[in-house]
């Protein structure tokens, strides 16, 4: 669709409200959808606010109401046709006598995928499709990334001061960023479905790793542990304040398995206890998008194995040293200067006196 | 003096003059000066272009001739009443009939100090102090800082990946940043009246380290090495380029300065081979600004000895990672961490991908 196609405005303002959702749709995509009466005119909105819940097109119909016939749907997904948790929205389109639909982009979903568009179009629907295409698959970046890859987008996060130290030589790293850039971590855990750590993080730091109520419920915290050598008492442990799952390998003695069961911590035991795998698990449980917030080897672990498509690194301008002091990468095993990661659309801001740098991973090539 | 003050347009083009020799005065300050006539026109102008030519106020006064008489001098340093190199310029101040002299700042030197001021007044002149006294001070921190301390200003430089790496664990460090970051790293240098190395860079890296051209003469290329362990052939013993201060400890074998003796390599041997003990052998050379291009223990040093004043750091997009990877300091002694170094003044920009963050290091309080 050129610049100039009409119907742009229309989809810029579905795209608009797919987003109030963010976070809170996984495994489903972010959709927003509004419909015009025949004379043009806005009659309804909607927006698929969880799993479970409404689709978009069906809360804009039923705003519509009898004002949808002969009108327009502006959707930023295809319309599904099969039957999920709530039946196939092409049937609702059709029953409510819209004329034409807009769409951004075709449902990748397998069970969809082009399915719903032939169902309104042998309905005898005008399909208007590829408006705004570009924007709506950023927005659902990371329900793509799972429906194409089997496992959820990944962001890595760290916090370091500006000579690239996560703690001091002694351990001690709360807190090396500032409370603005906190703030946004907290706002950044909101935006996704997992956030993960390594058993040193839990040993070092013990976290309460949460949003700070701003997603409910909160994201799942997950710990990966490959021998569940782990403090009895943790934060993590406390159902209270969000859901953990431990994940681990088949090293973890049993009696540690049998204490966690005790506690009542949900457990998940991979048959090799690895970033890749935990990811694939994770994708399974619905993920769309997770964030790394963990230490030195499992987030290098995790780059190797393709789990790190973003990075949100914060830079607080302090100065800490010390050789021996963690930094934010394991070894990369890399012998060249050509073969580093690195990044794309670099983006950097100020979150009060730290800099945050977010930007688009790319592997050796 | 106030925003409004009507002079501020014509010392703002003082100071645009006192710019122009950045880099080129040591041990002088950078100074400008213009002439006004007695109805206001712009009638001469100058700029101290070097230690040992004309000093400012000479070359407006000679541009401006008979039509200096019971005109206005504006000048951003006091004109000196000493005998140095060039005869005192509040003679020829007095000599050229100016009516009214407008300063930005007092000279700090302590054989000037308020004489120059004292000397024109004495003889008649108005004169008016202190307008944009606070850019005229930062345009010539280096100098103010080398007389107040008796040491030049610092500048740390590093270039590291954004995971905090400034070499892989194999060494390979050239290059981590890009060909706009290096072009930058040269007018920085332009800047500066020497770099400073250890020996251990020169072993690693033999860098050429000079400003391509970009100064005339090139900076003083320095080498702090303890021992004098140094590699016989390196492109800093050949002085065609620039010229090499190398500096050792009393601890350097006799036949090590004898063979850079032999290679024609100034030497200087300190009591103690220390950062603080070679910023004082500068200053007493003259430098106003150097520049600390080393590795992490003389940076950890400097830093540790108050030889830095401002941070220069340049962050690639691209993770190297490996725990054994240089980086960019080596320990601090840091327990806490409000006890860290930090920055104010934080600055950053766009070296083509790289990021350049600068800013005034502040040390522990």
């Amino acid at each position: 669709m050129s610049p100039g196609c009409p119907w742009r405005r229309w989809m810029a303002r579905a795209l608009q409200l797919a987003a109030l959702a963010e976070g809170r749709t996984s495994p489903n995509p972010l959709v927003g959808a509004l419909v015009l009466d025949a004379d043009g005119t806005l009659v309804g909105e909607g927006f698929h606010a969880r799993a479970g819940e409404a689709h978009a097109e069906v809360g804009a119909l039923a705003q519509a109401g009898e004002r949808a016939r002969g009108g327009t749907l502006v959707v930023t997904l295809e319309p599904c046709c099969h039957h999920g948790r709530t039946p196939p929205c092409s049937e609702a389109v059709l029953a409510a006598g819209i004329a034409r639909v807009v769409l951004a982009m075709a449902d990748p979903n397998p069970r969809v995928a082009g399915g719903g568009i032939t169902r309104l179009r042998d309905g005898g629907l005008e399909v208007i499709e590829g408006v705004m295409e570009a924007e709506a698959r950023r927005l659902n970046r990371p329900f793509l990334h799972r429906i194409a890859t089997g496992r959820p987008l990944g962001i890595l996060k760290w916090a370091m001061s500006l000579d690239g130290r996560t703690a001091l030589p002694n351990g001690v790293s709360q807190w090396i960023s500032g409370p603005g850039a906190r703030d946004w971590v907290h706002h950044l855990r909101a935006r996704c479905d997992a956030m993960i750590v390594g058993g040193g993080t839990v040993r070092a730091d013990d976290p309460l790793l949460t949003s700070r109520g701003r997603r409910t419920p909160e994201p799942l915290r997950v710990v990966l542990s490959r021998g569940l050598d782990l403090p009895a008492a943790a934060q993590l442990w406390d159902p209270a304040p969000a859901a953990t799952l431990l994940v681990h390998g088949p090293e973890a003695p049993q009696d540690r398995r049998d204490r966690f069961d005790r506690l009542g911590v949900e457990r998940l035991a991979l048959e090799a206890c690895e970033p890749a795998a935990l990811a694939i698990a994770l994708a399974r449980r619905g993920c769309n998008r997770v964030l790394w917030e963990c230490g030195p080897v499992l987030a290098a672990a995790a780059l190797h194995q393709g789990c790190v498509q973003q990075l949100a690194a914060v830079i607080a301008p302090t100065l800490l040293g010390g050789l021996p002091a963690r930094t934010p990468l394991a070894d990369l095993g890399l012998e060249n200067l050509e073969d580093g990661w690195s990044l794309s659309e670099a983006a950097t801001g100020w979150l009060g006196r730290d800099l945050l740098w977010q930007g688009a991973v790319v592997g050796p090539t």
